[in-house]
């Protein structure tokens, strides 16, 4: 059973849900369809964008999230704009619409990465015509690369799991937050298909709780056992010495190997260090971005109060509402995301191997990229 | 005006709310009056325990939190059992009734001292008649012990603070938690009397969210500038050096100067250590526990999955009510304190000064207090 896992090449999907097998986000006939995250775990529903502005407003208001797969629809985003797009002022329309998609989330590389793929394709096309093809065919194609580096960061992210491991996760980097299979949940799910026995520490993630919400539910769904924490709990089991390694994903890591990640991460990354436990970042070549020095280059996006003063859930009588947890009025802070120094990575690990967190390292994996994507 | 505050040597209330000066728990006729903590800051309400065991009942159900104010219940609650004993099996009623209140947090140390001191009092009597005056007397005067504490180490605290300062603090520490004042608000309380600029981050403090619930609700009534965050947003906020200290309270410090406190403080002093910003813990005499020679030896209480797993808050329609978050069945873990070794501490602010976390210096100033509680 190991050794069928460990053989095994070929793409094959991550989730079945019911029987189905799910995307977090594909394109149907020039519509894009998403999982609406926000619903989950207490409804699963697809949405239906059938404009570029649409998926993009799905992309800000978060229906979609998780670098990953904010690539993924930013990507078919483009596309729906290349279909949309007048014949009389096509790069214009191109180009208005390529920034609409890049200004709804300013942290997550893949979406600028995506968006640059699908428009150089469109732009250059020798027609309009064909820069459809070319557009939808380009989109097509950083869903399914995302999907198998999902898939390829699973295989390489397994030879650092032993049985009995306890890893510590954070926020959602499971196959809703990918084109398929995730970052950091990649190596966990396929270490369990092969056998292996593991304990899973989801935090909750405040404010939006991607991890309580979105995690435990693809934790259940794959019967890996797990536990929800509070997002500072977490110390107390590194204290008992319950963590064996962590791992979690990143929305944006600079050419020095400094990662912005979903917020808290660095403070994970400091305790990991204290207590000398492995920290892992699992990500693909398409979160990796040479034009970021270091990690302050990066942008923070700062959200809406209402998030950390507010939760949403599920009422006894079964229905979806959102409490006020502070006082009316009360201000708040939300930064979305911090910057983790790679002084506190222990590796990276990606599609084509592990990595350790230096510059010239960082390089020569991103060029091979870029090797890759002229062909 | 600041001459006048740190002149001030007489006991003056902390609060006021509509005009009324509040204490979180008091005692009237033998009924027991608490602040019921589970419902604010959306509703003001004021719980009846008529005899030991509803007050017991409202300590394990958290109608009453925080140290001190557990151990000014506790004290109450085992002077209504002194009240309510028969004649006939006084002391082993007594006694039963001691274990019965004991036995409804294991963490905070003020709990077991108020109970002993309460049981030694009636114990101590020549009758059940002087029994029951002296345990009510001793309860009072256990309630403005803990009162007068806090208002002292607002005064020696806030000798730590300066214009300007950016506090950060875990959980809620301030009049609601103790008898009046608070621990790590006392100060700030103080310093913003006298006209000091401060401004507080405070974290939310999942599982029961009592920064955004109880602190922000706090602050807010005194008008001292805050910002909610989530918990693990003080990485950020550390990084961008925007907190200038750490000033949390206590629920048991060991005689080795080991902290038990809410779960999350330990990774808050882990990252004050990382940025060289100090981390003070303010808490009086009944906090220290020298029978407990290090944070190890502190039990930790672990509390139900659901306050992990749910959230409760107010509903746009004004409802009070308990979402789950999570999806339904899944497991959680929920420690609800955890311990900051000492060298992770910058000090103990406590009423009698500022004193090193080192043995001989608390061992000297707990017995300090023995001698003072024998006159």
């Amino acid at each position: 059973m190991v050794g069928l896992c460990l053989l095994s090449t070929d793409y094959f999907p991550a989730m079945l849900i019911q029987g189905k097998d799910y995307r977090s986000v594909w394109m149907e006939h020039g519509v894009v369809k998403l999982v609406d995250q926000r619903l989950l775990p207490h409804k699963l529903e697809v949405m239906s964008c059938k404009s570029f502005r649409e998926t993009a407003q799905a992309i800000k208001q978060m229906a979609v999230r998780g670098a990953g797969a904010i690539g993924v629809a930013a990507g078919y985003a483009m596309a729906q704009a290349v279909l949309e797009a007048p014949e009389a002022n096509f790069t214009s329309f191109l180009e208005e619409a390529a920034n609409t998609i890049r200004s709804t989330r300013p942290t997550a590389h893949d979406l600028f990465y995506a968006v640059a793929r699908v428009l150089k394709a469109a732009l250059s096309a020798p027609s309009p015509e064909l820069a459809r093809q070319e557009a939808v065919r380009m989109a097509h194609r950083l869903a399914d690369e995302n999907a198998k580096a999902g898939e390829a960061i699973g295989r390489v992210g397994m030879s650092l799991l032993q049985n009995t491991m306890r890893i510590l996760t954070h926020c959602n980097t499971g196959w809703l937050a990918f084109g398929d299979w995730g970052s950091a949940l990649s190596p966990i799910y396929q270490a369990h298909q092969c056998g292996i026995r593991l304990f899973v520490y989801v935090t909750e993630t405040r404010p939006r709780a991607q991890g309580a919400k979105l995690t435990a539910w693809e934790l259940r769904q794959a019967e890996i056992p797990h536990a929800v924490i509070a997002d500072m709990a977490a110390g107390y089991f590194f204290q008992r010495r319950e963590i064996d390694c962590v791992m979690v994903g990143a929305d944006r890591i600079a050419a020095n190997g400094d990662v912005a990640n979903k917020v808290g991460t660095y403070m994970l990354a400091v305790l990991a260090k204290q207590h000398h436990v492995p920290f892992y970042v699992a990500a693909p070549r398409s979160t990796f971005d040479l034009s970021t020095p270091q990690g302050s280059a990066i942008p923070i996006e700062e959200r809406e109060s209402e998030e950390v003063l507010c939760v949403s859930g599920l009422t006894r009588e079964g229905k979806l509402e959102q409490v006020r947890v502070a006082p009316e009025g009360s201000p708040a802070k939300n930064p979305a995301f911090d910057v983790t120094p790679a002084s506190l990575v222990t590796s990276f690990i990606t599609e084509a191997g592990v990595i350790e967190p230096r510059a010239h390292l960082i390089a020569r994996f991103v060029h091979a990229r870029d090797a890759a994507s002229v062909s």
